[in-house]
């Protein structure tokens, strides 16, 4: 049975390649293309013009590609694929071609260009802007990602031991994803104990698990194409003390003004602003250096970002982070992360795993 | 201790600078700014004159990029990094800066171009290009992170069972990876049974392993920053019938010749043709329809590609990989690949599983 999404995604295209005054699309990214034809090779080229939508793959591919019920046309080509995209662009008739400049490079869009000798226009975020609007179908699939996740968070909190090690940890807990049917995870597994937790993007390292150590986890899964996301911030045995107590608080009251600022038609940079206000006031404006939140689907950083700069304003069915957090150089870090699908008066929370500050025991 | 392998890369890419008129070299790219600093992180641009060389990094990565030993000036950034970088490049008052098109997107590299009025030079593989020839030292990371992935693979082929699925086994795979002190798997494991062994590029399934189905796993880890990259095919129980021997002994000849090719001087295609050549006289040139190998380093797939369209020329110290397979639609296929450095009259082949055809106990 074929799948109406994907006439539909096209459909939504095709009106914007009307808006934008172009006769075709191209493109190379592996998400956009997954996005369109449902095809999750690492290597493609889709092609869609008023009439036609075309993957084009190689060899690697084929056997995969004939199994795609979007009812797209596939070819298999040899060669390089940009080289025969160029060629199909070519053949398309197409004088106007709209790309999006942020999914291919320099390089690439050179060798499109070799055969294709209409106009590429670049046109931002074209497959993108469609992405941000999750269908409810998409929603669910990162709530499925999230509740994976956290079952497997739960289940390797209840094994930690003194001595075992970043790394140990992560390597169970990515272990967990997979074993419970993840793809993968959706990005390197973050863990950091102790004054470690200070590093925003921390590798787990060898140092082993002591009384007292922060426990910070940033970790997510891919479950059928989609990915989750969720930090939360822990203590093994017991608070190593009150500026711990305090900044976690602080943290915690300023995720969830964030949450609170969340819906349809509030700019992204309100949503930012709720979190880093607040810290700000309480002195750590500082040493919360990162934005507020991301988008999330076929990637792990989508469109649109919850930051001071950006120009996004939030619609329904947005699926993002909420992830505010302080860093003490040398001393240790709180980042507390929630996933969330926008809606018309708030926010649906994806993330259950509870917030107050828990003592993992020893 | 300063590293002074940063400076050497650095000092090779400035006789570079030299030989394509440039006054500056700017990468956005993860491996080459890893390459050229020793910078890890997801997100950094690099920016190299005769007189400096400097990394731009973001708030998250502030203390990690301190605790460089390359000796090369770090500067924290706010706000968009190309941006930055762009005007970093106009303040070095360099009139003409050398980039890599194949590693930056059109629209970042729009944005350096925002504040920086030099003309940006395309130049293919600058970095890329230093980066093909390995230092001993990288040659051993190489190993090291081959010889954790054999060794994983051995444990869990160990614990093989019926009824175990595909997903299952990669999950355990990558588990020992991590366990042993790997970073992360160098790419999505592949693992295959019985006829969907003949998809290239297969992902892992819930279907169950069963008496007399083909083994295909095809796998690596990254330890230390680089990547390994192995294949092997076994049976489970038994042969699946005489079609089956015949594959495997025809690719694993078709590996021995194309090892038997490699050295310094040799065309990278002519050691594709080693492999192609004899597969296809045994009937099956249809049936392998990918390339024969690629470079491996910082990247899972670097230059050179061997393959019929390879323009590449071997050289010492150059780690590629020799991979030929023979897929059968509905039947299965065999994919045999090794690791190796090339050598002045040869290579050393750095993986050290057997070849022969292994029947797994059930």
């Amino acid at each position: 049975m074929q799948d109406h999404h994907y006439d539909e995604r096209i459909a939504a295209l095709r009106r914007q390649l009307e808006t934008c005054g172009c006769d075709a699309f191209f493109s190379v990214d592996p998400a956009d293309n997954a996005y369109l034809t449902g095809f999750f090779g690492s290597t493609s080229a889709v092609l869609v013009t008023p009439h036609t939508a075309r993957l084009l793959c190689d060899f690697r591919y084929q056997e995969q590609a004939a199994s795609l019920n979007s009812g797209i046309e596939v070819v298999t080509c040899s060669g390089n694929l940009d080289a025969r995209l160029g060629e199909h662009l070519r053949d398309s008739g197409a004088p106007r071609a709209a790309f999006d400049p942020g999914a291919i490079t320099v390089a690439r869009h050179d060798t499109v260009k070799t055969a294709f000798t209409g106009e590429t226009v670049p046109t931002a975020e074209m497959c993108r802007k469609l992405r941000e609007i999750k269908e409810p179908s998409e929603v669910e699939r990162v709530r499925a990602a999230s509740q994976l996740a956290e079952a497997a968070l739960e289940q390797v909190l209840s094994s930690l031991k003194c001595g075992m090690c970043e790394y140990e940890l992560a390597a169970s807990l990515e272990y967990e994803f997979r074993k419970r049917g993840a793809q993968r995870a959706s990005f390197d597994t973050i863990v950091l104990f102790g004054a470690r937790s200070s590093l925003p993007h921390g590798m787990p390292g060898p140092n082993p698990l002591k009384t007292g150590d922060i426990v910070l986890i940033d970790c997510g899964c891919v479950l059928d194409g989609y990915c989750s996301d969720l930090t939360r911030t822990f203590v093994f045995g017991r608070i190593p003390g009150d500026w711990f107590a305090d900044i976690y608080e602080c943290v915690r009251q300023a995720q969830d003004n964030a949450l609170k600022a969340v819906a349809s038609g509030v700019s992204a940079r309100s949503v930012d602003d709720a979190a880093r206000a607040f810290i700000a006031a309480a002195g750590h404006g500082d040493q919360f250096g990162h934005g507020t939140g991301h988008g999330v689907g076929l990637e792990i950083h989508e469109s649109p970002r919850l930051s001071a700069l950006s120009e996004a304003v939030l619609e329904a069915g947005m699926v993002v982070t909420v992830e505010p957090g302080i860093y003490l150089p040398g001393q240790g870090g709180v980042r507390i992360e929630d996933l969330l699908v926008v809606t018309e008066n708030g926010c649906d929370v994806l993330t259950e795993t509870p917030k107050e500050l828990r003592i993992l025991q020893v």
